[in-house]
C-alpha cells in the first residue's frame, strides 16, 4: 500500500516551524509496518492545496493530511477537501454538540468561529478527536483515501495511534494487533548493536519481528516491532526474543520503553532510601538538569556543585548525602574540531568508599559534554545495580 | 517566481532524521525575499525520484534539490537528473582533479567510489562545494531550473548562501545585495513587538525593509531583511531603521545578530574583571549550562550550586566572587498542566549589595523552568548594564 503524508500550513512551508509532525507520523507508520512513499508540504493557499490533494490522489492509496483544521480563515482543509470531492460542506451536529458540551464543562461559551470546525465534506467519515476541537475526517479523492488530522502535535499523536493507524491497517488488509518493544542503550553504536543481535531467529530488518535502530545521541534505541493475530499470541511470540535481546545487549541497556536513564537511577536511589549530591565541571549542570526535574527528585537529589575541582568523598561529607557523583573533565586545548576530546573522570562515593572510572571521549565540544553527562549517570546506574562501571564503550579512545 | 524544495533520502522520508535542512533552506530563502511554494520529500528510489523531478518541473520555476549526491549506490540524484533531462552522465575532469588534490593534501588516496561524485549530467552547470566532495550542479527539467545541493548540513548551508541564492535571485531578475539584521529579545511576545514597531516608515511585513518575527521560546527574534543596489546604499538605508527598532524594543533586546544573552552577560563580566557564582533551585543547572560552555568562561564563572536554598550574599562570600546570581523557585503543587506556574526569586549580589526581583510565571513545568533560567540571566544582564531589573515582561502574572 502506498501511503503519503501531506503537511499543510505557512509556518511549516516557510520553515518557521521545523516539521516534527512529519517525522513522528512517518516513524509511527514504520513501527507498524507501513511505509511512507512520498511527503508533501504546502501552505495555506487554496489553489496549491487543491493541486496537492489532486496530485496525491493520483499517486497514493492513502494520504494522511496534517493541519488546516483550526477555527480561523486560513484553515482550509475541510473546504478544499469538499472542493476536491465535488461536494458541499455540511454541519456535523454530533461534533457541534460535543464541542458545545466541552466548553460548557469548563464554564465557558463556545466562540462562534468554532462552528467552522464542525463543517465537514458531505458524506465524510468522522474521525474522533478526544482532546481537542478539531475533529478529523476521511474522504476519497482520486484513487486514495485521505485521512485528515489536526496540526496540534498532542492531538495528532493520539489520533494517529487510536484512529488513523487502525484505519490504514484495515485499508491495507493488514489484520491483528501490533506491539513495539524498545531498548535504550548507552555505549554501543548502531553497527555493533546490529552485530550483537545477528542470528536471532525471526528477528531481522525484514523479519517476522522487525528490528530497527534509532540513534538519539548519546543513546541508541533498539526497536522490535511485531504483529500478531491477538495480544496473547504477540506477547508469547515476543517474550523469548525480548529476553534474548536484553541478554545480548547486556549491561549497555540503560532503560526500556518509556523509562529513561535518569529515571532508572532515581528510582533505584529512592528505593534504597538514598540521597545524592552531584559535582560537575565541564558538563556544567547537565547531569543535575536531567535528574532534578523528575517528580519527587527533591527527596533524593540534595545538592549540585559546578566547580573546577571537587572530590566525591569530600562532596558526600559536605552535603551529608549517602551518595555523591562527581564528573570532572580535562579538555583538550584549542578551538573546537571533530577530533576535539577530553579525559573524563567519574567518581562515585558511598558508605563503602569511592570508585573511579576514567575514559577519553573524542568528537567536538558539544559531543564530549553530552557524552560525559551520560557516562556519569550511567556509571551511577551501574554502581547502584552492582554492574561493572568500567566496561569499555564504543565512543571511548584509549 | 515559484520556488520549490525537494528533499531526498530514506532517512528523511521515514522520519528517522527530522528534516531541519528543509526549514533552514525555506527560512534563508524567505530572508532574501524568495518564497517557497511547495515542499516534496521522497526516498532513494529511482521511479519515485524521476516522478518527483518531473512533477516539480511542471509546477515550479526553480527547484532546490537536497541530498543524494554521495558516493554510495543509494545516492541517485545525478543519475535521475540525467534521465529526466534525456542526457548521459559525463565525468567532470575539473571536479575529479579537485577531489584528488583534496585527498592528497590530507595525505590520503581518494577511494574509487568517489569518482561517482564527479559524474554530472551532460551540459549541467557546475556548482562549487568548497568544503566537501559532493559538488552541486544545475539543469533544466520541464520548465524549472533545478539546483542540486548535498545533504550534509554544513556543506548545504554554505552552498545555499554562496552559490544557490545568488543564482535564484538572478533567475528571478532580482538584483542587488541583501542584508539581514536580527534582534533577540526577552519578555515581549510577537504581537506586542509588532505593535511596538508599528508605523516605522518603510518597515513592514511587505515593506521595502521586510519585518519578520521568529519565536524561539523564551526569546523572540525580530528580523529586518533588506535589499539594495549596493552594500553602501543598504547600510545607509538600514541604519536609521535599525536604530529606531533598537530604541522601541528598548531594554528588552538581550543581544543582536549572532550574539546571545549568555555571551552578552559573559563579555560584560569579563570586561569588568568580574567573577561569578550561580545558585539555582528548580532550574537545576540550566543557567550554568548556558554560561559555562562559552570559550574562556572558566576565568569568570567560578562556582555553581544547585540546592534547595541559598542566598546571593552568602554564596558570593562563600565563593569569593565579585558577583553572585541566585534563582530560587516556589513551584505550584500538583501535576503538570498548562496553568502550572511558579514564583521566581532572582537575587544578584555584588560589592554594592543585593538586588532582588520576584516574578510569577505560568505555563507548565518545562516552560517555567526555561523561562526562569532566561529571567535570571536577563536580570544579571540588566544589572550589569545599569538597566532596571524589574521591568514587567509579557509572560508574567501578577
Amino acid at each position: 500500500m502506498r501511503v503519503e503524508i501531506l503537511c499543510t500550513g505557512d509556518e511549516i512551508l516557510t520553515g518557521k516551524t521545523v516539521n516534527t509532525n512529519y517525522s513522528h507520523i512517518a516513524r509511527r507508520l514504520s513501527d507498524v509496518g507501513l511505509d511512507v512513499h512520498w511527503g508533501t508540504t504546502v501552505g495555506d493557499d487554496r489553489a496549491t492545496l487543491l493541486a496537492a490533494f489532486r496530485q496525491a490522489g493520483e499517486r497514493a492509496d492513502a494520504v494522511i493530511v496534517n493541519g488546516g483544521l483550526g477555527p480561523t480563515v486560513d484553515d482550509l482543509s475541510q473546504e478544499i477537501a469538499a472542493e476536491a470531492c465535488g461536494v458541499k460542506l455540511v454541519l456535523s451536529e454530533h461534533w457541534m454538540e460535543r464541542m458545545t458540551q466541552s466548553y460548557a464543562r469548563r464554564g465557558r461559551v463556545m466562540p462562534a468561529n468554532n462552528k467552522k470546525q464542525a463543517m465537514l465534506p458531505e458524506g465524510a467519515e468522522f474521525i474522533d478527536n478526544p482532546i481537542g476541537t478539531a475533529c478529523g475526517f476521511a474522504v476519497t479523492i482520486g484513487k486514495a483515501r485521505f485521512l485528515f488530522t489536526p496540526g496540534v502535535p498532542r492531538e495528532m499523536r493520539r489520533m494517529l495511534d487510536e484512529q488513523v493507524i487502525p484505519r490504514l491497517l484495515k485499508l491495507g488488509g493488514i489484520t491483528g494487533v501490533t506491539k513495539l518493544k524498545r531498548f535504550h542503550s548507552f555505549g554501543i553504536g548502531e553497527s555493533r548493536a546490529d552485530e550483537m543481535l545477528a542470528g536471532i531467529p525471526g528477528l531481522a530488518i525484514d523479519g517476522e519481528i522487525k528490528l530497527g535502530f534509532q540513534a538519539h545521541f548519546p543513546e541508541l534505541e533498539t526497536k522490535l516491532a511485531a504483529r500478531g493475530a491477538t495480544e496473547a499470541e504477540l506477547t508469547a511470540k515476543l517474550a523469548a526474543i525480548e529476553a534474548e535481546v536484553r541478554r545480548r545487549l547486556g549491561n549497555f541497556v540503560v532503560a526500556e520503553d518509556d523509562a529513561s536513564l535518569e529515571r532508572v537511577v532515581f528510582e533505584k536511589l529512592k528505593a534504597g532510601g538514598h540521597t545524592l549530591a552531584i559535582g560537575e565541571t565541564f558538563t556544567s549542570g547537565a547531569i543535575a538538569s536531567r535528574l532534578a526535574p523528575l517528580l519527587g527528585a527533591d527527596a533524593v537529589f540534595r545538592r549540585g556543585v559546578i566547580a573546577a575541582g571537587v572530590a566525591a568523598d569530600a562532596l558526600r561529607a559536605e552535603s551529608g548525602t549517602s551518595h555523591a557523583l562527581v564528573v570532572l573533565m580535562q579538555l583538550d586545548d584549542g578551538p573546537d574540531r571533530p577530533d576535539f576530546g577530553a579525559t573524563i573522570t567519574v567518581q562515585i562515593a558511598d558508605a563503602g568508599g569511592t570508585v573511579q572510572r576514567v575514559a577519553r571521549l573524542v568528537g567536538g565540544r558539544d559531543w564530549v559534554r553530552i557524552g560525559a553527562a551520560e557516562l556519569g549517570l550511567d556509571c551511577l546506574r551501574r554502581h547502584l545495580l552492582g554492574l561493572p562501571v568500567d566496561e569499555r564503550i564504543d565512543f571511548e579512545r584509549r
